[in-house]
């Protein structure tokens, strides 16, 4: 059992608080306005708690569950708590004006960027290619979902890859936290794609054949 | 019926002429070693001939099955010969060497660079998230490919798309050319991965559940 805090309480926190929770790991979920955390949590079955972002983080692995922006802010505000934890950044840094690039510097990522705001904390970059809903449904077309992760740190990078395995998913490795910038360009078009697919979000990128 | 000519002799023009070839399409093999293409077309079936590079392109989508590299210096001394036509570039433009990075500029890609040396053909980004080996055997435990595109000009990509669905594969529209910056980052992720997947390098890049 991992102790996980998930911070946001939107549908990507709904998403993998949905599968851990599934694999029998405790939950809190964090939120600035606490009621909406409360209420998530209430809709939630197993070990979960509820608090704001000035409750204590308790998790050994905490996930941003906030978009990009809201994230390095809120990395910033709660950087002291977080030192020598594992945070796992599920952001994609779209332009959500244009829909036509990411916000981000062309020689980085969101990940590195937010490792740089939390240099004491081991970012991973994790589950940015998987959909809210897919992780509510825990499989699509019968397929485990593939969450893919980077880090720097190999320690973290298990942890995360050990709870994912464990919460009925597929971890796949891939590689050092810079290749987040890839893995940042994945999440992007698939979400770029959605409306040639019949705008569902309801697909998952998935490596078949292995 | 569409006319194609791919241009080199290696693995990836066995696989795309394989799919083309299936797909009643007349394939045309151009390679610097003339005998290498010659040995190739006889092992396929179907309307292919072969050639060096002096023959005349008689394809109006030209794939360009080379490394990077040599897809750079092939187009620009074919450069006249592909005036007005549609060419395909399938490069990841990986540093081999280290495996760690792409050799193209930060705010670019192959597809790019490829566009700036012939400005009077229509670059499409394609078949470089896709195996070989997958090309040749034609689906993926039971999935067609997917094979994502990229363009600036609507209607190579249009044509480029109906050649793929008419070989029995899965086309996806994935934006401009510039989003092929984005493209080459999954297959190049795709290649990183194959070592924790077996080193079979018969996977497939899927969206599942559309």
């Amino acid at each position: 059992m991992t102790a996980i805090t998930i911070i946001g309480a939107g549908n990507m926190t709904r998403g993998i608080a949905t599968r851990a929770l599934a694999g029998g790991h405790a939950v809190q979920i964090l939120a600035r306005d606490e009621s909406s955390a409360g209420t998530l949590a209430s809709e939630l079955t197993g070990t979960v708690t509820a608090g704001s972002l000035s409750t204590a983080v308790t998790g050994d692995i905490v996930v941003l569950a906030l978009p990009y922006d809201a994230a390095l802010a809120v990395a910033e505000q709660l950087r002291d708590g977080l030192t020598g934890k594992v945070v796992v950044d599920i952001s994609n840094p779209v332009d959500f004006a244009t829909f036509d690039r990411l916000v981000t510097p062309d020689d980085s990522s969101a990940a590195q960027e937010l490792q740089k705001v939390i240099p004491a904390s081991k970012v991973v970059k994790g589950f940015n290619t998987v959909f809210a809903g897919t992780l509510v449904a825990g499989a699509v077309d019968g397929h485990k979902l593939d969450v893919a992760l980077a880090a720097d740190d190999a320690e973290a990078k298990d942890a995360v890859a050990a709870l994912v395995e464990s919460s009925g998913m597929r971890a796949i490795d891939a590689g050092p936290l810079k290749r987040a910038h890839q893995l940042e360009g994945v999440g992007f078009l698939h979400m770029a794609i959605q409306g040639q697919l019949g705008n569902t979000w309801s697909t998952a990128v998935k490596i078949v054949g292995a």
